[in-house]
């Protein structure tokens, strides 16, 4: 991020926003359709899907066990949507099968949306066996891949994924700022079929013509600076190789999983859903959460995440994600915890 | 945007948010209602005021004289809002008299908005008078500052404003990402009193929890670098002060534009309408405008834009803000436009 800016209309500027869109359907494993980061949040991301996808008055799936899947319920509803919740509690996964069973009984419904990787809670949703089912209906595919892609196995095209959004500062490893989206020529033709306008920044079909038509037609000012920061992140994915860096992030989160475990701490999420690049973490009977949060950060520069919303149960966040999910930075924060640990209880127990 | 960057939920980083919304009142002359910095585009900006104020079947004036008030119209329908459009040729302003008229014409009107500097034509719209004349009616008033905060006169309090939005990289001098925004309290209050809902990413009531509430709530991941940027770019701005920048711009933007006519060129804009920061320059007949800014870039390093849209006529865009509001870099513009120039016009000869 510290190249000189080029010009958001200059066309070396272009060329490289076709290469930045390259590099981003190898992160995706996706080749139709459109894909491109927005210059938006993650939560943007996630609302352009659904204010494309959906009108007013559609009946949609959203399978929600934590606070980015409630989220897509809301949004949807903002969007006038017709939300069939299914839900699940802090830590478990939402089953295939009620999914399917909410779908059988909304045959109208024209779009099922889950949480690939639910930051709230560490749980990864079995994503390629839903698309597998969804495969022969006319339902389009929505999921939540903020903190899966680039860190978890994602087959956009193999799992018949209808839309999916993303963001740059979590496996990538960029710095926060933009929102990566990928669409199937379904949700294409769904979108170009509309029959009520979408909200202008979201609009998909005047995006593309930035990102992917030359000569490009001016939507909005780039920012230039996120761009080359996801170029260069991209490219080190790529150069990494996607099956390797996945199995970075497994190997790092497993290990730090175990040792948790092995300390007699609780992880929320049920093993056999758990997140590698995630971890969260039950704050045990006594201890302050919060206050062991801000020693993390004030005396050893680690920041790890709490409980989001206020019903979530209380808990600790730990990320091992892009450049940080390695064994090494998992044994820096287990030291500082049990640093941090031993002198809560110490000060308790004075 | 080289120094280590903050968590986006640590109570450091939540200072700082203060401070740069603190920064940005005194840059808006804003004291009530909610100032923050989007996430976003100026694009999303404009949308977000339009999507706050307005509800399906509002009645909104528009001032439309070149590209960006033109899009008002079009995200202002997107919305639902029924669009009395008072337009004016290329280089013209929208008179206060003919938007007054509308506003007689449509007592019911919600919302007058326009174009305080129009980035497509160099046009300034006599906003104080606006805002003066607009004062005793029950009417919410909103302003494109895009290319105005930071480089021309504007009192967002004084005037009377409603909502103002604009970008980071054009007077502020900081890099594209973000758009400063400003609500009075009156806006507030009409966006409380809403009866249907804003999308998500736009809902102004929600940022406000994130930017000033303390402890703050979470709504999405701040892109701290740019938050950063913006910091030092306001900072500068302080220091050096309103009026004194202001100043700045008048003077390199009046000595750039009266070189330019002294060289037998024509201005698109009204000489009385005439913005600072930005001077729409005609391009002669039988001169290849595309050409002069593709050499103009590749030879002087020095990017000008062209005409936006595709009835614009054919022109020059060039801007002189932020840091480079000032004589040398004017002087700078016009040696390597003048070198242009004289080799086109050789190859024309040849």
């Amino acid at each position: 991020m510290q190249k000189p800016m080029l010009g958001h209309l200059d066309p070396d500027m272009h060329d490289m926003l076709l290469e930045v869109t390259a590099l981003l359907r190898t992160a995706y494993q996706a080749s139709g359709g459109v894909v491109l980061p927005l210059q938006a949040t993650g939560t943007s991301g996630m609302e352009t899907g659904l204010a494309n996808l959906l009108e007013p008055g559609d009946v949609a799936i959203v399978g929600a066990c934590g606070f980015f899947g409630r989220r897509i319920v809301e949004i949807a509803k903002r969007h006038g949507a017709e939300v069939v919740e299914v839900g699940a509690d802090w830590g478990e996964h939402v089953s295939n099968e009620s999914i399917l069973r909410a779908l059988d009984e909304h045959p109208e419904a024209r779009l099922v949306a889950v949480v690939h990787a639910e930051t709230s809670t560490g749980v990864e949703h079995p994503l390629a066996e839903l698309g597998a089912a969804l495969r022969d209906r006319d339902v389009l595919l929505l999921a939540d891949c903020v903190t899966s892609l680039g860190g978890v196995p994602l087959d956009f095209d193999g799992w018949g994924l209808d839309y999916a959004y993303s963001c740059t500062q979590k496996c990538l490893g960029a710095p926060p700022g933009m929102s990566p989206i990928a669409l199937s020529e379904r949700a294409m033709e769904r979108i170009r079929s509309r029959t009520t306008p979408v909200p202008y920044s979201f609009d998909v079909l005047l995006l593309e013509r930035y990102w992917e038509q030359r000569p490009a037609v001016y939507h909005h000012t780039a920012p230039i600076l996120h761009i080359y920061a996801l170029y260069e992140s991209l490219r080190g994915l790529v150069n990494e190789g996607l099956e390797a860096r996945w199995k970075r992030h497994s190997e790092a989160g497993s290990f730090l999983q175990a040792e948790i475990r092995d300390r007699g701490l609780d992880l929320l999420a049920d093993p056999d859903f758990q997140l590698a690049p995630l971890t969260a973490v039950r704050v045990p009977e006594g201890v302050d959460g919060k206050q062991v949060q801000m020693r993390m950060l004030r005396e050893h520069g680690i920041e790890i995440g709490g409980g989001l919303g206020p019903d979530a149960p209380a808990m600790w966040r730990i990320g091992l994600m892009g450049h940080n999910a390695n064994l090494d930075v998992a044994r820096t924060v287990l030291t500082a915890l049990d640093a941090v640990l031993a002198g809560e209880r110490v000060s308790q127990a004075v």
